[in-house]
Protein backbone atom coordinates (compact mmCIF):
# COMPACT_ATOMS: atom_id res chain seq x y z
CA UNK A 1 0.00 0.00 0.00
CA UNK A 2 1.34 3.79 -0.11
CA UNK A 3 0.14 7.19 0.91
CA UNK A 4 0.96 10.55 -1.05
CA UNK A 5 0.09 13.46 1.32
CA UNK A 6 0.09 16.86 0.23
CA UNK A 7 -0.31 20.22 2.62
CA UNK A 8 1.76 22.79 4.03
CA UNK A 9 5.28 22.37 5.77
CA UNK A 10 5.93 25.22 7.58
CA UNK A 11 7.55 27.10 10.25
CA UNK A 12 5.16 28.39 13.05
CA UNK A 13 5.70 30.76 15.59
CA UNK A 14 3.41 29.11 18.81
CA UNK A 15 2.54 31.04 21.85
CA UNK A 16 0.73 28.98 24.61
CA UNK A 17 -0.14 29.47 27.71
CA UNK A 18 2.91 27.05 28.78
CA UNK A 19 5.46 29.28 26.64
CA UNK A 20 6.51 30.94 23.33
CA UNK A 21 8.26 29.01 20.81
CA UNK A 22 9.92 30.91 17.67
CA UNK A 23 9.95 29.51 14.04
CA UNK A 24 9.65 25.80 15.17
CA UNK A 25 8.69 23.13 12.17
CA UNK A 26 5.14 22.58 11.38
CA UNK A 27 2.73 22.39 8.60
CA UNK A 28 -0.60 20.25 7.83
CA UNK A 29 1.98 17.81 5.91
CA UNK A 30 4.52 17.71 8.02
CA UNK A 31 2.81 16.60 10.87
CA UNK A 32 0.52 14.54 9.22
CA UNK A 33 3.75 12.27 7.49
CA UNK A 34 5.15 11.98 11.06
CA UNK A 35 1.99 10.52 12.44
CA UNK A 36 1.45 8.12 9.47
CA UNK A 37 5.25 7.41 9.44
CA UNK A 38 4.56 5.08 12.29
CA UNK A 39 2.03 3.07 10.29
CA UNK A 40 3.47 3.06 6.21
CA UNK A 41 5.81 5.24 4.19
CA UNK A 42 4.07 8.11 3.31
CA UNK A 43 5.32 10.07 0.65
CA UNK A 44 4.29 13.90 0.81
CA UNK A 45 4.36 16.74 -1.97
CA UNK A 46 4.80 20.34 -0.14
CA UNK A 47 7.26 23.30 -0.87
CA UNK A 48 9.58 24.53 1.33
CA UNK A 49 11.90 27.44 1.08
CA UNK A 50 16.33 27.44 1.12
CA UNK A 51 16.02 28.44 4.92
CA UNK A 52 14.57 25.07 5.40
CA UNK A 53 16.40 23.13 8.42
CA UNK A 54 18.41 20.15 6.59
CA UNK A 55 17.98 18.47 10.11
CA UNK A 56 14.09 18.81 9.87
CA UNK A 57 14.80 17.08 6.38
CA UNK A 58 17.12 14.28 7.61
CA UNK A 59 14.50 13.63 10.60
CA UNK A 60 11.76 13.14 7.96
CA UNK A 61 13.99 11.19 5.97
CA UNK A 62 14.98 8.84 9.74
CA UNK A 63 11.05 8.31 9.71
CA UNK A 64 11.30 6.44 6.21
CA UNK A 65 9.36 9.64 4.56
CA UNK A 66 9.71 9.99 1.19
CA UNK A 67 10.66 13.42 0.09
CA UNK A 68 11.37 13.00 -3.75
CA UNK A 69 7.66 15.75 -3.93
CA UNK A 70 9.54 18.12 -1.72
CA UNK A 71 10.01 20.81 -3.79
CA UNK A 72 12.94 23.50 -2.01
CA UNK A 73 12.73 27.12 -3.73
CA UNK A 74 16.24 28.27 -4.31
CA UNK A 75 16.57 31.70 -2.43
CA UNK A 76 12.81 31.06 -1.18
CA UNK A 77 11.16 31.24 2.17
CA UNK A 78 8.95 28.78 3.68
CA UNK A 79 5.58 29.37 4.34
CA UNK A 80 5.17 30.88 7.87
CA UNK A 81 2.42 30.98 10.38
CA UNK A 82 1.97 32.53 13.86
CA UNK A 83 -0.90 31.64 16.18
CA UNK A 84 -1.64 32.34 20.23
CA UNK A 85 -3.93 30.21 22.10
CA UNK A 86 -5.71 31.17 25.33
CA UNK A 87 -6.31 28.48 28.13
CA UNK A 88 -9.22 26.71 25.83
CA UNK A 89 -7.03 24.35 23.39
CA UNK A 90 -9.57 24.53 21.02
CA UNK A 91 -9.87 28.61 20.08
CA UNK A 92 -6.47 30.30 18.54
CA UNK A 93 -5.81 33.73 16.94
CA UNK A 94 -4.07 33.84 13.79
CA UNK A 95 -1.39 36.62 14.51
CA UNK A 96 0.62 36.26 11.22
CA UNK A 97 0.73 34.66 7.97
CA UNK A 98 3.49 34.87 5.29
CA UNK A 99 2.65 32.29 2.43
CA UNK A 100 5.77 32.84 0.91
CA UNK A 101 6.82 30.04 -1.63
CA UNK A 102 3.37 28.40 -0.93
CA UNK A 103 1.67 31.32 -2.64
CA UNK A 104 1.48 30.02 -6.33
CA UNK A 105 2.84 26.53 -5.94
CA UNK A 106 1.60 24.01 -8.55
CA UNK A 107 3.83 21.34 -8.93
CA UNK A 108 3.96 17.90 -10.67
CA UNK A 109 4.38 14.50 -9.28
CA UNK A 110 7.06 12.70 -9.07
CA UNK A 111 6.22 9.23 -11.35
CA UNK A 112 6.55 6.96 -8.65
CA UNK A 113 3.64 9.22 -6.39
CA UNK A 114 1.27 8.98 -9.67
CA UNK A 115 -0.51 5.81 -8.39
CA UNK A 116 -1.09 5.87 -4.55
CA UNK A 117 -3.64 4.02 -2.77
CA UNK A 118 -4.41 6.47 -0.50
CA UNK A 119 -4.30 10.35 -1.53
CA UNK A 120 -4.28 12.81 1.55
CA UNK A 121 -4.84 16.50 0.33
CA UNK A 122 -3.79 18.27 3.60
CA UNK A 123 -5.16 21.69 4.19
CA UNK A 124 -4.13 23.47 0.99
CA UNK A 125 -6.06 25.62 -1.45
CA UNK A 126 -8.95 24.12 -2.87
CA UNK A 127 -7.41 24.80 -6.63
CA UNK A 128 -4.54 23.15 -5.80
CA UNK A 129 -6.28 20.21 -4.34
CA UNK A 130 -7.55 19.74 -8.08
CA UNK A 131 -4.39 19.86 -9.42
CA UNK A 132 -2.88 17.22 -7.81
CA UNK A 133 -5.96 14.88 -7.47
CA UNK A 134 -5.71 15.43 -11.89
CA UNK A 135 -2.28 14.55 -12.04
CA UNK A 136 -2.85 10.67 -10.11
CA UNK A 137 -4.33 7.20 -11.24
CA UNK A 138 -7.87 7.31 -8.95
CA UNK A 139 -6.48 5.91 -5.62
CA UNK A 140 -8.62 3.73 -3.87
CA UNK A 141 -8.74 6.58 -1.18
CA UNK A 142 -8.71 10.50 -1.62
CA UNK A 143 -9.09 11.97 1.77
CA UNK A 144 -9.20 15.86 2.36
CA UNK A 145 -9.37 18.70 4.83
CA UNK A 146 -9.96 22.18 4.15
CA UNK A 147 -9.93 25.47 6.74
CA UNK A 148 -12.10 28.24 7.47
CA UNK A 149 -10.66 30.55 4.76
CA UNK A 150 -11.53 28.43 1.71
CA UNK A 151 -14.95 27.73 3.04
CA UNK A 152 -15.91 31.33 2.89
CA UNK A 153 -13.79 32.31 -0.03
CA UNK A 154 -13.59 29.36 -2.64
CA UNK A 155 -16.72 27.74 -1.50
CA UNK A 156 -17.40 26.67 -5.19
CA UNK A 157 -14.39 25.30 -5.91
CA UNK A 158 -14.55 23.58 -2.33
CA UNK A 159 -17.21 21.90 -3.38
CA UNK A 160 -15.73 20.50 -6.29
CA UNK A 161 -13.35 18.62 -4.88
CA UNK A 162 -15.65 17.28 -1.85
CA UNK A 163 -17.69 15.81 -4.56
CA UNK A 164 -14.34 13.81 -5.90
CA UNK A 165 -13.20 12.74 -2.08
CA UNK A 166 -14.13 9.71 -0.21
CA UNK A 167 -12.98 11.48 3.44
CA UNK A 168 -13.80 14.56 4.49
CA UNK A 169 -11.86 15.49 7.54
CA UNK A 170 -13.44 18.59 9.06
CA UNK A 171 -13.64 20.21 12.87
CA UNK A 172 -16.48 21.34 14.49
CA UNK A 173 -16.32 24.94 13.08
CA UNK A 174 -15.96 24.37 9.57
CA UNK A 175 -18.31 21.53 9.79
CA UNK A 176 -20.66 24.01 10.75
CA UNK A 177 -19.51 27.03 8.23
CA UNK A 178 -19.97 24.79 5.74
CA UNK A 179 -23.53 23.34 6.26
CA UNK A 180 -25.12 25.93 7.89
CA UNK A 181 -26.51 23.48 10.59
CA UNK A 182 -25.86 24.47 14.25
CA UNK A 183 -26.66 20.93 15.39
CA UNK A 184 -23.23 19.14 14.80
CA UNK A 185 -24.81 15.42 14.36
CA UNK A 186 -26.57 17.20 11.32
CA UNK A 187 -23.99 19.01 9.81
CA UNK A 188 -21.43 15.64 9.98
CA UNK A 189 -24.42 14.10 8.61
CA UNK A 190 -25.84 16.22 5.72
CA UNK A 191 -21.47 16.23 4.76
CA UNK A 192 -22.00 12.80 3.69
CA UNK A 193 -24.65 14.10 0.95
CA UNK A 194 -21.90 16.47 -0.38
CA UNK A 195 -20.06 13.23 -1.71
CA UNK A 196 -17.32 11.96 0.80
CA UNK A 197 -18.30 8.26 2.20
CA UNK A 198 -17.09 8.92 5.15
CA UNK A 199 -16.89 12.74 7.15
CA UNK A 200 -14.81 12.83 10.53
CA UNK A 201 -15.11 15.71 12.19
CA UNK A 202 -12.58 16.89 15.05
CA UNK A 203 -14.16 17.92 18.37
CA UNK A 204 -10.15 18.63 19.70
CA UNK A 205 -10.78 17.97 23.68
CA UNK A 206 -13.89 16.57 23.13
CA UNK A 207 -12.89 13.82 20.87
CA UNK A 208 -13.97 12.58 17.43
CA UNK A 209 -17.03 11.34 15.45
CA UNK A 210 -16.68 9.40 12.50
CA UNK A 211 -20.49 9.32 10.38
CA UNK A 212 -20.36 6.91 7.50
CA UNK A 213 -23.27 6.04 5.81
CA UNK A 214 -24.43 2.92 7.98
CA UNK A 215 -22.68 3.70 10.81
CA UNK A 216 -21.68 6.48 13.45
CA UNK A 217 -18.71 6.17 15.93
CA UNK A 218 -17.87 8.35 18.40
CA UNK A 219 -14.94 8.34 20.68
CA UNK A 220 -13.99 10.64 23.62
CA UNK A 221 -10.06 12.06 23.34
CA UNK A 222 -7.42 11.13 25.40
CA UNK A 223 -8.13 12.62 28.83
CA UNK A 224 -5.09 15.12 28.85
CA UNK A 225 -4.36 16.89 32.31
CA UNK A 226 -1.69 19.09 30.34
CA UNK A 227 -1.85 20.61 26.38
CA UNK A 228 1.05 21.71 25.72
CA UNK A 229 0.75 22.95 22.38
CA UNK A 230 -2.29 22.27 20.27
CA UNK A 231 -1.07 22.73 16.94
CA UNK A 232 -1.10 19.78 14.73
CA UNK A 233 -3.65 17.92 16.51
CA UNK A 234 -6.22 17.76 14.07
CA UNK A 235 -3.13 16.89 10.95
CA UNK A 236 -1.79 14.20 13.66
CA UNK A 237 -4.96 12.74 13.82
CA UNK A 238 -5.67 12.33 9.75
CA UNK A 239 -1.90 11.07 9.75
CA UNK A 240 -2.45 8.49 11.85
CA UNK A 241 -6.11 7.61 10.79
CA UNK A 242 -5.11 7.40 6.96
CA UNK A 243 -1.72 5.55 8.03
CA UNK A 244 -3.09 2.63 9.79
CA UNK A 245 -5.82 2.34 7.18
CA UNK A 246 -2.97 2.23 4.44
CA UNK A 247 -1.49 -0.75 6.67
CA UNK A 248 -4.36 -2.81 7.14
CA UNK A 249 -5.76 -2.36 3.36
CA UNK A 250 -9.42 -2.28 3.81
CA UNK A 251 -12.18 -0.02 5.10
CA UNK A 252 -14.29 -1.97 7.00
CA UNK A 253 -16.20 -0.19 9.66
CA UNK A 254 -14.36 -2.23 12.16
CA UNK A 255 -10.71 -0.90 10.26
CA UNK A 256 -12.13 2.50 10.86
CA UNK A 257 -13.25 2.90 13.83
CA UNK A 258 -9.81 1.59 14.85
CA UNK A 259 -7.96 4.47 12.68
CA UNK A 260 -9.72 6.46 14.53
CA UNK A 261 -8.55 5.32 17.59
CA UNK A 262 -4.75 5.37 16.45
CA UNK A 263 -5.72 8.78 14.81
CA UNK A 264 -6.45 9.97 18.48
CA UNK A 265 -3.54 8.51 19.99
CA UNK A 266 -1.21 10.10 17.51
CA UNK A 267 -2.78 13.57 18.24
CA UNK A 268 -2.89 12.87 21.73
CA UNK A 269 1.18 12.58 21.66
CA UNK A 270 1.58 15.34 19.59
CA UNK A 271 0.08 18.22 21.85
CA UNK A 272 2.21 16.73 24.76
CA UNK A 273 5.13 19.26 23.45
CA UNK A 274 5.33 21.58 20.93
CA UNK A 275 5.55 21.06 17.29
CA UNK A 276 6.85 17.74 16.10
CA UNK A 277 8.97 17.35 19.13
CA UNK A 278 7.19 15.11 20.34
CA UNK A 279 7.59 12.68 17.12
CA UNK A 280 11.52 11.87 18.16
CA UNK A 281 10.63 9.40 20.66
CA UNK A 282 6.85 7.94 20.40
CA UNK A 283 7.95 4.28 20.08
CA UNK A 284 5.52 1.52 18.38
CA UNK A 285 4.50 0.29 21.75
CA UNK A 286 3.66 3.57 23.50
CA UNK A 287 1.44 4.06 20.62
CA UNK A 288 -0.17 0.19 21.34
CA UNK A 289 -0.31 0.82 24.87
CA UNK A 290 -2.34 4.23 24.22
CA UNK A 291 -4.52 2.37 22.17
CA UNK A 292 -5.23 0.24 25.01
CA UNK A 293 -5.59 3.37 27.51
CA UNK A 294 -8.42 4.40 24.88
CA UNK A 295 -10.17 1.24 25.03
CA UNK A 296 -9.77 0.92 28.87
CA UNK A 297 -11.26 4.35 28.74
CA UNK A 298 -14.30 4.10 27.05
CA UNK A 299 -15.70 0.21 27.75
CA UNK A 300 -18.53 -0.63 29.84
CA UNK B 1 -32.67 -1.02 47.79
CA UNK B 2 -33.94 2.55 48.43
CA UNK B 3 -33.14 6.05 46.87
CA UNK B 4 -34.34 9.69 48.72
CA UNK B 5 -34.03 12.71 46.08
CA UNK B 6 -33.91 16.21 47.70
CA UNK B 7 -34.16 18.98 45.55
CA UNK B 8 -36.50 21.41 43.52
CA UNK B 9 -39.34 20.68 42.18
CA UNK B 10 -40.87 23.98 40.19
CA UNK B 11 -42.45 25.52 37.59
CA UNK B 12 -40.36 26.43 34.36
CA UNK B 13 -41.02 28.85 31.62
CA UNK B 14 -38.45 28.01 28.36
CA UNK B 15 -37.70 29.58 25.77
CA UNK B 16 -35.17 27.37 23.16
CA UNK B 17 -34.84 28.00 19.35
CA UNK B 18 -37.55 25.64 19.06
CA UNK B 19 -40.33 27.23 20.99
CA UNK B 20 -41.05 28.79 24.01
CA UNK B 21 -43.34 27.19 27.40
CA UNK B 22 -44.97 28.69 29.82
CA UNK B 23 -44.86 27.58 33.35
CA UNK B 24 -44.68 24.01 32.60
CA UNK B 25 -43.06 21.48 35.04
CA UNK B 26 -39.96 21.46 36.22
CA UNK B 27 -37.00 21.17 38.89
CA UNK B 28 -33.71 19.11 39.87
CA UNK B 29 -35.78 16.52 42.11
CA UNK B 30 -39.01 15.94 39.02
CA UNK B 31 -36.42 15.10 36.61
CA UNK B 32 -33.75 13.16 38.73
CA UNK B 33 -36.99 11.18 40.24
CA UNK B 34 -38.56 10.80 37.38
CA UNK B 35 -35.37 9.36 35.44
CA UNK B 36 -34.57 7.22 38.70
CA UNK B 37 -38.40 5.72 38.53
CA UNK B 38 -37.36 3.75 35.53
CA UNK B 39 -35.23 1.42 37.32
CA UNK B 40 -36.29 2.29 41.41
CA UNK B 41 -38.63 3.52 43.57
CA UNK B 42 -37.51 6.91 44.57
CA UNK B 43 -38.46 9.08 47.55
CA UNK B 44 -38.67 12.50 47.03
CA UNK B 45 -38.44 15.73 49.30
CA UNK B 46 -39.17 19.18 48.09
CA UNK B 47 -41.51 21.69 48.46
CA UNK B 48 -44.42 23.41 46.32
CA UNK B 49 -47.38 25.88 46.76
CA UNK B 50 -50.94 25.27 46.41
CA UNK B 51 -50.72 25.79 42.36
CA UNK B 52 -48.98 22.46 42.28
CA UNK B 53 -50.90 20.86 39.31
CA UNK B 54 -52.73 18.05 41.02
CA UNK B 55 -52.10 15.87 37.44
CA UNK B 56 -48.59 15.91 38.19
CA UNK B 57 -48.62 14.95 41.24
CA UNK B 58 -51.02 11.88 40.11
CA UNK B 59 -47.97 10.99 37.47
CA UNK B 60 -45.27 11.32 40.08
CA UNK B 61 -47.44 8.09 41.61
CA UNK B 62 -48.09 6.46 38.90
CA UNK B 63 -44.23 6.04 38.10
CA UNK B 64 -44.07 4.76 41.76
CA UNK B 65 -42.29 7.89 43.45
CA UNK B 66 -42.84 8.25 46.76
CA UNK B 67 -44.50 11.93 47.81
CA UNK B 68 -44.31 11.49 51.32
CA UNK B 69 -41.73 14.16 51.49
CA UNK B 70 -43.07 16.53 49.19
CA UNK B 71 -44.30 19.58 51.33
CA UNK B 72 -47.40 21.64 50.64
CA UNK B 73 -47.29 24.96 51.77
CA UNK B 74 -51.19 26.26 51.93
CA UNK B 75 -51.42 29.43 50.12
CA UNK B 76 -48.19 29.06 48.83
CA UNK B 77 -46.44 29.81 45.49
CA UNK B 78 -44.23 27.29 43.89
CA UNK B 79 -40.15 28.09 42.86
CA UNK B 80 -40.18 29.57 39.81
CA UNK B 81 -37.73 29.64 37.39
CA UNK B 82 -37.37 31.15 33.34
CA UNK B 83 -34.63 30.44 31.20
CA UNK B 84 -33.76 31.26 27.43
CA UNK B 85 -31.40 29.03 25.45
CA UNK B 86 -29.89 29.81 22.22
CA UNK B 87 -28.15 27.69 19.18
CA UNK B 88 -25.56 26.25 21.81
CA UNK B 89 -27.62 23.89 24.29
CA UNK B 90 -24.87 23.86 27.19
CA UNK B 91 -25.66 28.06 27.37
CA UNK B 92 -28.41 29.29 29.20
CA UNK B 93 -29.61 32.62 30.24
CA UNK B 94 -31.45 33.04 33.64
CA UNK B 95 -33.89 35.51 32.87
CA UNK B 96 -36.16 34.89 36.21
CA UNK B 97 -36.14 33.08 39.41
CA UNK B 98 -38.56 33.07 42.06
CA UNK B 99 -37.44 31.28 45.11
CA UNK B 100 -41.41 31.38 46.45
CA UNK B 101 -41.79 28.74 48.80
CA UNK B 102 -38.52 27.05 48.64
CA UNK B 103 -36.78 30.49 49.94
CA UNK B 104 -36.35 29.11 53.99
CA UNK B 105 -37.62 25.83 53.28
CA UNK B 106 -36.21 23.25 55.71
CA UNK B 107 -38.26 20.01 56.83
CA UNK B 108 -38.19 17.16 58.62
CA UNK B 109 -37.85 13.92 57.05
CA UNK B 110 -40.69 10.87 57.13
CA UNK B 111 -39.65 7.90 59.39
CA UNK B 112 -39.87 5.92 56.52
CA UNK B 113 -36.95 8.20 54.82
CA UNK B 114 -34.31 8.22 57.18
CA UNK B 115 -32.64 5.47 56.00
CA UNK B 116 -32.08 5.06 52.68
CA UNK B 117 -29.44 3.20 50.72
CA UNK B 118 -28.79 5.96 48.60
CA UNK B 119 -29.59 9.78 49.08
CA UNK B 120 -29.25 12.24 46.75
CA UNK B 121 -28.78 15.46 47.45
CA UNK B 122 -29.64 17.74 44.01
CA UNK B 123 -29.33 21.23 43.38
CA UNK B 124 -30.13 22.84 46.18
CA UNK B 125 -28.62 24.77 49.21
CA UNK B 126 -25.59 23.55 50.55
CA UNK B 127 -26.81 24.67 53.92
CA UNK B 128 -30.20 22.56 53.63
CA UNK B 129 -27.74 19.51 52.01
CA UNK B 130 -26.13 19.80 55.23
CA UNK B 131 -29.48 19.56 57.04
CA UNK B 132 -31.23 16.63 55.11
CA UNK B 133 -27.71 14.60 55.95
CA UNK B 134 -28.02 15.28 59.57
CA UNK B 135 -31.39 13.39 59.22
CA UNK B 136 -30.31 10.25 58.14
CA UNK B 137 -28.68 6.91 59.19
CA UNK B 138 -25.40 6.81 57.40
CA UNK B 139 -26.62 5.59 53.76
CA UNK B 140 -24.18 3.28 51.55
CA UNK B 141 -23.92 6.20 49.25
CA UNK B 142 -24.69 9.73 49.16
CA UNK B 143 -24.44 11.78 46.30
CA UNK B 144 -24.49 15.45 45.97
CA UNK B 145 -24.86 18.65 42.56
CA UNK B 146 -25.06 22.35 43.15
CA UNK B 147 -24.67 25.24 41.14
CA UNK B 148 -22.90 28.42 40.01
CA UNK B 149 -24.47 30.61 43.06
CA UNK B 150 -23.64 28.09 45.89
CA UNK B 151 -19.57 27.84 44.26
CA UNK B 152 -19.92 31.75 44.37
CA UNK B 153 -22.07 32.58 47.23
CA UNK B 154 -21.82 29.89 49.94
CA UNK B 155 -17.82 28.22 49.42
CA UNK B 156 -17.16 27.28 52.82
CA UNK B 157 -20.87 25.41 53.38
CA UNK B 158 -20.46 23.34 49.94
CA UNK B 159 -16.75 22.41 50.65
CA UNK B 160 -17.98 20.66 54.02
CA UNK B 161 -20.74 18.82 52.16
CA UNK B 162 -18.41 17.76 49.58
CA UNK B 163 -16.38 16.39 52.11
CA UNK B 164 -19.44 14.49 53.62
CA UNK B 165 -20.49 12.96 50.05
CA UNK B 166 -19.56 10.05 48.01
CA UNK B 167 -20.25 11.07 44.41
CA UNK B 168 -20.28 14.76 43.16
CA UNK B 169 -22.28 15.35 39.78
CA UNK B 170 -20.48 18.71 38.30
CA UNK B 171 -20.58 20.30 34.55
CA UNK B 172 -17.63 21.50 33.45
CA UNK B 173 -18.25 25.24 34.37
CA UNK B 174 -18.52 24.10 37.82
CA UNK B 175 -15.99 21.90 38.14
CA UNK B 176 -13.79 24.36 36.30
CA UNK B 177 -15.11 27.40 39.02
CA UNK B 178 -14.61 25.69 42.28
CA UNK B 179 -11.20 23.68 41.41
CA UNK B 180 -9.95 27.22 39.47
CA UNK B 181 -8.32 24.42 37.04
CA UNK B 182 -8.64 25.32 33.42
CA UNK B 183 -8.01 21.91 32.41
CA UNK B 184 -11.20 19.83 32.50
CA UNK B 185 -9.46 16.53 33.44
CA UNK B 186 -7.21 17.69 36.25
CA UNK B 187 -10.52 20.12 37.52
CA UNK B 188 -12.25 16.07 37.67
CA UNK B 189 -9.02 14.76 39.19
CA UNK B 190 -8.37 17.11 41.91
CA UNK B 191 -12.29 17.17 42.77
CA UNK B 192 -11.61 13.97 43.94
CA UNK B 193 -8.95 15.22 46.92
CA UNK B 194 -12.24 17.32 48.09
CA UNK B 195 -13.77 14.38 49.52
CA UNK B 196 -16.08 12.51 46.94
CA UNK B 197 -14.92 8.91 45.91
CA UNK B 198 -16.56 9.72 42.63
CA UNK B 199 -16.51 12.86 40.42
CA UNK B 200 -19.05 12.89 37.93
CA UNK B 201 -18.56 15.49 35.05
CA UNK B 202 -21.31 16.10 32.73
CA UNK B 203 -20.49 17.78 29.59
CA UNK B 204 -23.76 18.27 27.83
CA UNK B 205 -23.56 17.49 24.54
CA UNK B 206 -19.92 16.77 24.80
CA UNK B 207 -20.41 13.53 26.75
CA UNK B 208 -19.29 12.86 30.49
CA UNK B 209 -16.37 11.93 32.37
CA UNK B 210 -16.72 9.82 35.19
CA UNK B 211 -13.29 9.86 37.79
CA UNK B 212 -12.60 7.26 39.98
CA UNK B 213 -9.54 6.58 42.70
CA UNK B 214 -8.42 3.98 39.78
CA UNK B 215 -10.22 4.49 36.89
CA UNK B 216 -11.36 6.82 34.11
CA UNK B 217 -14.10 6.47 31.93
CA UNK B 218 -15.29 8.64 29.54
CA UNK B 219 -18.72 8.35 27.49
CA UNK B 220 -19.77 10.25 24.28
CA UNK B 221 -23.60 11.77 24.72
CA UNK B 222 -26.03 10.03 22.15
CA UNK B 223 -25.65 11.63 18.83
CA UNK B 224 -28.82 13.73 19.00
CA UNK B 225 -30.22 15.64 15.43
CA UNK B 226 -32.48 18.06 17.35
CA UNK B 227 -32.56 18.75 20.96
CA UNK B 228 -35.82 20.09 21.64
CA UNK B 229 -35.05 21.72 25.24
CA UNK B 230 -31.57 20.97 27.10
CA UNK B 231 -33.60 21.74 30.54
CA UNK B 232 -32.88 18.83 33.09
CA UNK B 233 -30.33 16.78 30.85
CA UNK B 234 -27.71 16.91 33.97
CA UNK B 235 -30.86 15.87 36.71
CA UNK B 236 -31.85 13.15 34.58
CA UNK B 237 -28.53 12.19 34.03
CA UNK B 238 -27.72 12.05 37.77
CA UNK B 239 -31.45 10.04 38.50
CA UNK B 240 -30.47 7.26 35.51
CA UNK B 241 -27.04 6.90 36.77
CA UNK B 242 -28.39 6.70 40.83
CA UNK B 243 -31.74 4.70 40.24
CA UNK B 244 -29.24 2.18 38.45
CA UNK B 245 -27.00 2.19 41.23
CA UNK B 246 -29.85 1.61 43.74
CA UNK B 247 -31.50 -1.24 41.32
CA UNK B 248 -28.28 -3.06 41.13
CA UNK B 249 -27.08 -2.67 44.80
CA UNK B 250 -22.99 -2.66 44.15
CA UNK B 251 -20.15 -0.33 43.60
CA UNK B 252 -18.12 -1.75 41.13
CA UNK B 253 -16.43 0.11 38.43
CA UNK B 254 -18.24 -2.16 36.05
CA UNK B 255 -21.50 -0.96 37.55
CA UNK B 256 -20.74 2.46 37.45
CA UNK B 257 -19.61 2.40 33.54
CA UNK B 258 -22.87 1.20 33.00
CA UNK B 259 -24.53 3.77 35.39
CA UNK B 260 -23.47 6.49 33.47
CA UNK B 261 -24.45 4.84 30.23
CA UNK B 262 -28.01 4.67 31.68
CA UNK B 263 -27.63 8.27 32.95
CA UNK B 264 -26.78 9.64 29.37
CA UNK B 265 -29.87 7.33 27.98
CA UNK B 266 -32.56 8.78 30.52
CA UNK B 267 -30.63 12.58 29.67
CA UNK B 268 -30.89 11.98 25.72
CA UNK B 269 -34.81 10.91 26.02
CA UNK B 270 -35.35 14.17 28.67
CA UNK B 271 -33.78 16.42 25.60
CA UNK B 272 -35.85 15.46 23.10
CA UNK B 273 -39.42 17.19 24.22
CA UNK B 274 -40.02 20.05 26.69
CA UNK B 275 -39.86 19.47 30.56
CA UNK B 276 -40.97 16.41 31.72
CA UNK B 277 -42.90 15.23 28.61
CA UNK B 278 -40.67 12.49 26.95
CA UNK B 279 -41.23 10.82 30.41
CA UNK B 280 -44.90 10.07 29.87
CA UNK B 281 -44.01 7.81 26.73
CA UNK B 282 -40.09 6.02 27.61
CA UNK B 283 -40.52 2.30 27.88
CA UNK B 284 -37.85 0.02 29.41
CA UNK B 285 -37.52 -1.55 25.94
CA UNK B 286 -36.42 2.03 24.81
CA UNK B 287 -33.98 2.41 27.35
CA UNK B 288 -32.45 -1.14 26.19
CA UNK B 289 -32.85 -0.10 22.89
CA UNK B 290 -30.52 2.97 23.42
CA UNK B 291 -27.88 1.48 26.19
CA UNK B 292 -27.41 -0.50 22.86
CA UNK B 293 -26.75 2.21 20.90
CA UNK B 294 -24.44 3.55 22.86
CA UNK B 295 -22.60 0.04 23.00
CA UNK B 296 -22.55 0.34 19.07
CA UNK B 297 -21.57 4.28 19.04
CA UNK B 298 -18.41 3.91 20.90
CA UNK B 299 -17.63 -0.02 20.19
CA UNK B 300 -14.32 -0.75 18.46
Amino acid sequence: MSLVIVGSVAFDTIETPVARKERIVGGSCTYSALAASFFTRPKIVAVVGEDFPKETAAFLKKRHIDLKGLTIIPGGKTFFWEGRYGDDPNQRDTVRLDMNVFSDFRTELPASYRAPDILFLANIGPDLQEHILAQVKRPRLVAMDTIRFYIENQPEALDRVLRKVDIYFANDEEARLLTNEKNLIRAGRSLLDRGPRLVVLKKGEHGVFVFGADFTFGLMAHPCEGVVDPTGAGDSFAGGFLGYLDKIGNLRASTIRRAAVYGSAMASFTIEDFGIERFKSITPSEIEARFAQFKKLVSF
